[in-house]
Parts: structure tokens; sequence; C-alpha cells
């Protein structure tokens, strides 16, 4: 018995607080497949900072960059994904931001708990699993953490890492489920982004792309069209002064 | 720059593992109401156990009477909902089942988790408060809890209670955002089916409806189209003999 | 200086929640080897289900076969033992009893605390980790357990796989200690019952057999005497109509 | 069908850490109300140390006098019980003890675990509550604690508080019940040894005495003879030189 | 017996991450007043940002400032103090760093740890709350908080807020004694430097001033010397690529 | 601007719980080589107990011991360390002493939380480890643990087992931080004292040292200069009777 008009179109803003625009590229290409029809989705790309996030220092500077791209582009947009997998600058982001903002790994790791009981998180460097750890800390889900499974050797470029490491990754998240009794494996880290697609009927158990599962995340946020908070602690901060920042940034700080 | 096809059309089966089809009604106009353009919701009711659920023994006779709607209706829909609040069967659900299933507690606990840091949990009546809180346990969201806020006192119909409770339901989730600091809000219940979008201006933080976030995160999975698992807890169970259950429950469980 | 009289005739009802009459012979057996002096052993089995549970969809339909045989037969008797390592049912039958419940799994968990620090669970097949790691979580007990070791391989009966796998599971038990640092084992399942007691001496931790605990702890809380709460969580529910279900647990759920 | 020999005497050693031998006195009278026909009741006394214990530093001087009076009276005993809450030299006492060891706060926790999911702690002095709750929390049970009550108020004697504060602990424990919903009531400290009994009836919820509790844990530890470990954590130290202890202690310690 | 030579000099940076210079005179002088003879103080003010932090987004570009601040001004230094409550950019800060670098929090609560059980909290504006909370489980320190107690109401000006309020944060102090049981209470926030040796003798507990410990503790790990780690997570990141950052360090991130 | 006085001289009690005067003098070795000038170091050997604590009980034994040495040194000291890696007596020296009183685990572990985010306690005897585990449990900081590494094997000497493990102690912090992805290592008992400076070359991350880390921490509060708590858990307890205790601590506990 349905008769619903057509939903408005929406548009979700993919920031990519990196400074590398092939990395954008894939995110933006995985983001689009994974959308519903009517969705648009623009992709922006860190001017300052590391072509890709490998530690807790890049981090800082990645989530700096987050704010700021958010404060420039969120306008006119229904959602927006911080689509680095440690969800740099998240927190703050959500207490500045008018609209709803997801990060990757938040997104890929709640998606996985509707599918399983325990998650394991794969990806293509070892330097990445301590700032993985702590992401997944800091959003309380350690008691679904079933692993974090790393790849070691280095890498020919960050863009075509996926293709590169594609049989290792698929070895290594079948070693994921025998040896750390995964029901569910996160393919992690924006490099990454389409992978899952291309590789999950070779993996015995549900495989999630961190960058669709935000995609689609975001959609149901701005779909459910949550108000603004005025009160808790991710209510819009009171404006105060600010010096040296960029104006989009100073502007949501400092009020004009 | 966004070019694809109408997406197919989607079908969610929303289970109701209780006896009241005036709660079924409100479950099915609520996930109507939440439902993408061309998503058809198919919801059904149990026909035995109690009109609504309350206690842990309710919830174990509602919890089997969700696998055996499950296992009766399943076929031809993409995704599925278990429509009470504690999540009854869940678990057992996503084993037998080849179509995702979704909770409606996880769902909107999961939800409510990219909406701030801390949600509270806020009901009509005081005897949920205990199965609710071992439900938030299970998922292992206790981090994320700010409270379980409950109103004292009866109520005349299971069907009509949101609306006889509507005025002491915005004054508790006030209290929950001012004493526990929550910043999110989940109306919790079945009976509360549709609530959340009659009274989310009313209320200081985002405001999750149960129905609406289990019925976004149900289109959700069906979009990723994860695979059923051949290896890890979720995997489907090896068949065995059973005794004096419902033949479609049997089918899963012994194989014809 | 001790002069009391001889205690009063104890009845113990012993439930199987699976199908199996041979198990649930070896239940009996067990138990009336630890029960005290004076104490009668009842044991019964479900009439619908699987006749022996391995996973959570199974459990989910133990625990609904477990309410219905204490409400069938726990008249007369001083408390009741759910004799399947899960606990399948027990939060609701603690809720709707009038006599004292408890589970099987608790019961052993609960008296290896008393021997150690840490405790292994063993058992004889790996289909049953997850559903014994959520019910450790269950009982809050998951920072006493050292770990859950399970054999490989499939065995020939559920009646004799005791005694199939006897010096395999001795082994088990054996790595559990060196592996696992436990001081304590569990030999898990209603399928070994009786076990601990044949091999004991060739382990080197004590050994706790989970009918025997059981047992045991029913006894003491039948002698214990405690009142049904009349407040609380576990306080008799309200009454409310029913449909579909056995006469006597409708009665227990439904008043007459 | 139940045709067992009359179960061999057993008996218990109730050890009383403190130099109250009133206290002892309301240990061993509670402890014989509680046991099986043909239990005897053996009740020691420390002679060095404190009339009762309230801080940490007693706790510390109490555990080790209980170890002396441990190892001074263990033989020919079946179980021993420490008969202070906060379980004063457990771990020590159940590495050396050949004998099993059940601590009386340990013993009523786990107890109460058996009957609800949350259980409070109510007892006499506030002084009290940091080291009880130090003692929950060394048992690993901090997620079934519904809250510590304390009375505050001075009391005329150790040996009669229970009587003088009797009306004022049912308030409280109804406190306990309303307001941390307490599924079960402890009645916890030595000196309160047998008030569960007298007002069981008039708390609306089960009341557990512990040296009740720890006298049926201690029976129900003989009963299934575990082995001592002679491998983990609580396995027989190794011996080595000692000055200045006890000759019982010297000996356990020292061989010799 | 003591004959050693004169300690070297020894030189603490304090990185004031806010570009308020009236609280980093408040910082050097309570930091200059808890030093060792000997210990040099230098302290530095960020050119970016605001001029105190009390939301996660100010936070964030704090935590930018300090690795800043941090790479332009390390050299010659012995070791570094982030001179904010919440630590900001300490992760990053410590892989970077070349010298140890200790945050106010950290340092602060690890100090009350051993002064006893359970820390409070008590600053001066409400705002901070979550922020706190947030930093007291990034160092995995949960469950040795009583609670953080927060005034409400304005106040006229940051560097003059520890006079405005000093009868208020004692009672507030002394209510985080009565009713969080707290055995410590730390007065947090860079704003109350020095707050604490003033007010000490009117709160009946041990009171810690952030900057005091954090400068001890500085001092404590350039006495002991550590290596700067060249394996596990703190090692110095390898040299990548970055864009627009500043030259010192941009120097440290990318290698000249 | 630095122009304070020279810091008054301090002294630091330094209390070894066990009898071998060998381990004192490695002690206050280790103690006078990391100590600010200015600073005397007073050892002091326990005269009852054994000579090394490497279980549950002899750590009972030790912590009463600890006791007696505290209040016969104290007078005339600025703080005092309890030179046990456990911690023996720790919690009830915190309540009576008038100085402050560190242990040497906690001191070493939140030392270690400031040079990385998970430490490695590493010993020389396997018998160690369950007693460690409960310490850094009873601290608080299993999250910090990256884990124990223990060797086997039997030692000539308890003062000279540094000497003779000295290359198996690398080798096994090596394993810890290969396979632990610990950041810093704990070398860990006061057979270990002094140890740490010698090979900290030779290990990859941050190195503590028990002795030399409580020596500065026992410093640090020292020049923080606490007030004895009158209120909370630690406030010096109410004085009663006592018996057969040594006539310092006797004094402490029942006044004269």
């Amino acid at each position: 018995m349905r008769r619903r008009l057509p939903s408005p179109a929406m548009r979700i803003l993919m920031i990519n607080p990196k400074t590398s625009t092939s990395v954008t590229e894939l995110i933006a290409t995985a983001a689009r497949a994974a959308a519903s029809p009517g969705t648009e989705v623009v992709a922006v790309t860190a001017t300052t900072g590391v072509p890709y996030i490998a530690t807790r220092a890049e981090a800082q500077i990645g989530g700096r960059a987050a704010l700021e791209l958010l404060a420039e582009h969120a306008a006119g947009c229904d959602a927006a994904v911080i689509a680095a997998f440690g969800d740099p600058g998240l927190g703050g982001a959500r207490e500045l931001s008018p609209i709803p903002v997801v990060g990757m790994a938040e997104a890929a790791m709640l998606t996985a708990c509707m599918l399983g009981r325990r998650f394991a998180i794969v990806t293509f460097a070892s330097a990445l699993a301590p700032w993985f750890r702590e992401t997944v800390d800091y959003h309380g889900l350690a008691g679904r953490l079933a692993g974090i499974h790393t790849l070691e050797g280095r890498f020919s470029g960050i863009a075509t890492v996926q293709d590169e490491k594609e049989h290792l990754l698929i070895d290594l998240a079948g070693r994921a489920v025998s040896e750390s009794a995964a029901d569910v494996v996160i393919l992690a880290g924006a490099p990454l982004a389409g992978l899952a697609a291309r590789v999950a009927d070779r993996i015995a158990v549900p495989v999630v792309d961190g960058v669709a599962a935000a995609l689609r995340q975001a959609e149901t946020l701005a779909a459910l069209k949550p108000r603004k908070a005025t009160a808790g602690t991710f209510r819009k901060p009171d404006l105060k002064p600010s010096t040296g920042l960029p104006p989009a940034l100073a502007r949501w700080i400092s009020g004009a």
C-alpha cells in the first residue's frame, strides 16, 4: 500500500582530511556506487597535511583539516562523512556542524555490529593498528572487536595499494575469521574504498566497506532529520574569539 | 554527476513478536513513514504469546515467536526487523536467516551513537527497565548509555499509551537530558512507534524512533547485500532433527 | 555440640530443555551421585525442540521449553536446575518461579570461582563456544574466564560423546591449564555430566562438573529458603492475557 | 528412587580473623543453624589484631591472622570459611590450604547471584564501604553490584549491633531495593550473622546471610571434593625459608 | 651517606595550546613555584586558536597548535608539558617528540592515584565536563574517577576566574568529597593553576594542582632519561611529504 | 628568571617488606642513584616473613610487615616507598601513614603510562605472574597492560638473579615489544633494582626501573606536600583496641 512521493534529492559531503586527490577519487567512486538513487556525492580534499594518515600526529593534523573542510562545504549538504578510518576530528565536527556528521570507522563498525557479534578490522599497513585501536576504544566498541589484522611490508602507492595487496588482504581476512573468530570483516582505510564489493565472495563472512557503510549511514541520518541539539554535550558551542583560523571555521567558532 | 538506475524495489519484513495487531499497525505506519521510495513494508504479528512484552519470560516466549514468523515470512523479503525493543530472538534469527535481520533496540542504539556520545532510553513503563538494561549490556553498549528513564503509573491501553502519556514522556526526556547529560534520546518500545516525529521539536536533543531507525538500518543492510556467513558464529547451523516445531521453523532447523 | 533434627527430605527438579532422554538419564545419574542424603532428584525432558543445543536459535527454543517444563513440574519441588550449559530461559524462569532456579552454567562458574581465580570451560564441540561465551558475558563473569577450549571433529552420538572423547578432553583440559593459566576446569555441557568425577585425578587443577555443581547449589538455595521477591526485577510479573501457550505456563502468565 | 548411604560427617572450620570472641559466638551459632545434619562447626578466634575489621589496615592484619589460624586448625576439617566480610587473606589461604577455603563475602555474593541479577550490600557502619567495594572489585563482581548501603551513627557494641540497629537496617534494605533496584540484599559483616533469618519477611527481596551462605558453600566444596591443584596459580607454593612466623604457618611455608 | 653532585640544570617546556598570554603567565608562575631547584621553566603560547579550550572542536585546534609549539621549542628542553587539562595533541606529541611529553590532565590524574583510590575533578565551567570525561576515558582511568564536579554560571575573565570563584570551588570540592566519596580532589583547568596551594587546607582531602603535578612529572621523566622508542606505537613515525604545515612541524614530519 | 632557595633536604623511607638484606642493599643503591641532590634514602628490612615474595600468601605476610616497618620508621621521613612489586600492604599503609606512601608497582606503572600507551611487565620468575596480574587489576590499570612476560627456570640466588639472567631478560623484553606491542617495558621485582639503567640501550622502547620510579614519585609526593585526609576513605582510621601487635603499629591503631 505504498504511495509516497519520490524522496527529495539528497547531497552527501565526503570529506577526505588528507591531501591525496587520488584517494578522494577512490572515495567518491565507492560512495557513488553505494548511494541511493537521487543522492548526490560531493567529495573534497584537504589542502594542508599529509597524503594519508598513519599516526596519531597525522590524525591530529587531519582532524583540524576536517573541521576546516566541513565549515567550508557543509552549506547545501544534508549530511557529511569524515572519510578516514580513524574518524579524525569527529567529535568537534559533531559539535559545530548544523548537519549530521558520521565517521568512516564509526559507520563501518556500527554497521558490522548488525551483521554479527564481533568484527575484525583488516588493513594494509601495521602502522595503522594503534590508531585504529584507539578509535575502537573511543567509540566504546572494544567488546565487539575480534581483532585488528594488518599486512606487513611496503606498498608502491596509496592509490593502488588495494590492487597490489588484494590477494594478501583476502588471505588476511581469512585468518581473521579462523583465528579471531570474527563474524564480520571490515576492510579499513580510505585507500581500500571499493575493494569489499570486489572480493566479498572470496571471504567467508560478511565484509563491510567503510565508504559504502558511511555513505549509507549518512543518508540514514539525513533521512531521519535529527534536530541540532540545543542542550547536551553536542549543542552548538558558545561563540568565542579566535585567532588565525581559516575564514569559514573562524565564522563557526567566533560568529562572523 | 549522478546518473544511476532507479534502485530496485525493496521489501522489509517487520516482525511484531507480540500478539497485539493494533501495535503491529503502529509499527507498520511508522515504518512506512520512514521508508525510502520504492520500499515495501510487510508487517506480521505473533499468533502465540502475549500482547506486549514487559518481562524476561515474555521476551523468551516472544523470541521463539520471532523465529517462527521469520521462518514463515522471510522468503521474498530483503531484510527483516524484530520490532520489539529488547530484540527478542535476535541472535538465533541472525544465525538461521538467509536475509539480514536487525533488532529495534539495536538499530535505535547504533543510530543514536552517530548522533552523540551517550543516549538515554525513555519509555512508558518501569517494568521494562531491567529487560532494556540487559539488552544494552548484550549489545556491549553500556558505555554509551546515559540512563534508562521510565514513567511510573498505569496506562489505559497499549495501542494508545503514546497519546495518553505524550506530555509526561516529553518531560521525562527533558529530565534525561538535564540529569543524565544525554546527548540523544531514544523513545523506546514498539507502542511508542511514530511518537518521536511528533514531539522532536519539544526535546532539546536529537530523538530516535526505534521503528524508523530499524527500518532505515534494514534498508541499509539490504542495500549493502552482505553475504550469508559460511564461517564464524553466525553461519547457518548444521541441520539436526527437531520435534514439535511449526513447519517453517522446523524446515530451517531440520532441513525439510 | 551439634544436635539437629534430620533435615526434611528435599526434592530437586532437573530440567533438560532438550528432547534427548538419554541425556536426561546422564543428568539424573550425575545429579543423584552428587546429592545429599535425603534429596530426591526429579528429571524431566523437553517434548518440543532439538535433542541437544548448540546454537543461539536452539537455545531460544530450549529456553521456552524450560519455562514450560518448570511451570508443569515445579509444584512439590524445592528448587530447580536448568540442565543445559547456556542456561536457556534462566532469567524468565527466575521471574515466574515460586521456587529457586539455578542454571547449570551459572552454578558451575560460581562454584569454580570459589576454587581459583580464573576458570576454563572445556567442551566437546566448537559450535558451542559462541553460545557459551555469551553465557559467560550474561553472568558478568568474563573477568574470571581463562578461556573456552573446544574439541574439533564429529562425534558418534550425544549420549556417548563423553566416553568417545574422554582422552581428548583430558588433553584439552591440560592445555587449558598450561596455555590459559586456568586455576579450575569446568567440563561443560549436559552430555559430559558425570565425566569430571571419573577424570579428576588426571587433570592438575580442580575440575567442576556442571550437573553436580548445579544440584548442590540448588540444594543450597532450597536450604536457605529465600523468599519470593515482591519487589525488584525478579518479582512475580503482573498477570496479562496470553494466547496459545501450554496450560501450565499460561496459568503462570495469565493466572488460571 | 534414592537409596544412598548417610553422608559421612563433615567438619567445617569457621575462622574469625578478629579478636572478639563474642562475634565468634554469633558466627558459630549462625553457622550451626544453617548447617546440614551431620556437619560439625569448629569456630576459632584470632589471638592478635583487632576486635572487628573496618579498614584496609585492619584487614591486612586480619588476613595474616587468618593464615595463622588456618594453618593451625585445618587438619581434620573438610573445608574452611574466613568469616569476615572482606575475605581477608583469602587468596593466600587458597594457595596454602590442603582443604577448600571460602570467604564470607565471596560466598554471600556468589549465592546472591543465583537469586537475582544485582545485589545490594547492606551494613551497619559507613567505614566499611570502601573495604567492601574493593572486595567486590577483587572478585570481579562489580557488574552485579546494585550498591553498598551503610548506616551512619555509632553503635554500643559489636556483639549487639544487630539488635540495636535491626529496624534501621530493615529500612536501609528497603531503600536499597527501591533506590538501587537491588534484586537481592546481603546483610554484610560478621556482626550481623543470623540477622537475615529473623528479618527476611520484612524485606521485599531475598536476603542473604553471609555466614549461612558461607557455611553452605563450604559444605558444597567439601562434598565436591576438588583436588588440590598441582598446577595453576593456586598450586601449593614452593617451600622457602621463613623467619619469625608462628610454628604452624612456618611449617606450611618452609616445610617443617 | 648522600654525596652526589648537584643535578645538572633542567629545562621544562610548558606549552599553552591556547592564545591567552595571561593564562600562560598563570601556568608559568605555578610551574616555577613547584619546580626543583635548578629547573628552568620555559612557557610558550599558541598563536592560532582560541583563548581557552572548552569543547572538542577547540581541543582539536589546540592539539595541532601544541604540535606546532613543541616542534618549534623542544630543542634544548629536557621535557615538555601540554598545559591544558584535556591533554590536546598528547598522543601525536609523544610520537614525534625527541623529549618526554606529559599532559596536564594525565599528570594530575596519575599523581592523584598515588594519594587515594578515587579522585574527583573539580572545575569552573560545566562546558568542560564532556571533554574532561573523554580525557579520563582516553587514559583508561574511569575506574579511578569519583566524579566530575563543575560550577554553573558565567565568569568575568579567564585569567581571574580562580579568584572570582575561589569560595564556590572550595564548596564544590567539599561536595565532591561528601557526595562522590572522593579521596583526592584535582582542581582542573589551566586557569586554576596555583589555586590548589592557596586553598589546600580548606579541603578535607589532598588537592592536586595540574600544573604543579605536570611540572614535577616532567622533571621525573627528564631525570629518568627514557630512550626514544625505536619500536612500538610511539617510535618516531616514518617521514612522509606534507603540505602547508609550519616549518618546524613540517621538518619533524617530512624531514627537512 | 628562576631564583629559588635550595630545596630543603628530603628523606625517603624505602621499606623492604622481605627479610633479605642483600635485596635491601640493591634497593638502596638503585634508589640513591635515582634520587635528587639533597635526598636522603633510608632503607629498612622486614624482620619476619620470607626473603622474597612470590605468592599471595607471602604478600599477605609481607603486607603486615610493611605496616610494622612504616609505623616504626616513618617519623622524620618525608615519604615512603613499599619496595616490593606487588605493593603489599599499600592500602592500609596509606590509611595509617602521616606521610605519603607509594608502592613500587604503582609508581612503575603510572610512570610507564606517561611514556606510552601500553606497558609490559617483564620479570624473572613465572610464579610472580598471578600476583602481579592482581596488582595491575587492583590499580585499575588492566587497560594499559600489554602483557606480563616471565622467564622460566630456576635461579641461583635472589641477590644475583639480575646478573645471572640479564641476557634472557633483554630477550624477553624484546619479545614483549614485538609480540605484545608494548610501548614501554617495566623490569619488575625488587631483585631487578638497577638493571634497567644498565640495559636500557639494548631494548627498543623506554624501560622503567621500579625502584627509580618509586623513589622519584615519592619525592614528587613529598614536594607537593599533600595534606593528610580528614575525610574520604584514606582518612586516619578511628582508634580501636588491639592485641599482640608490635608497639609502633599498636600505637598507630590504638593510640599510645
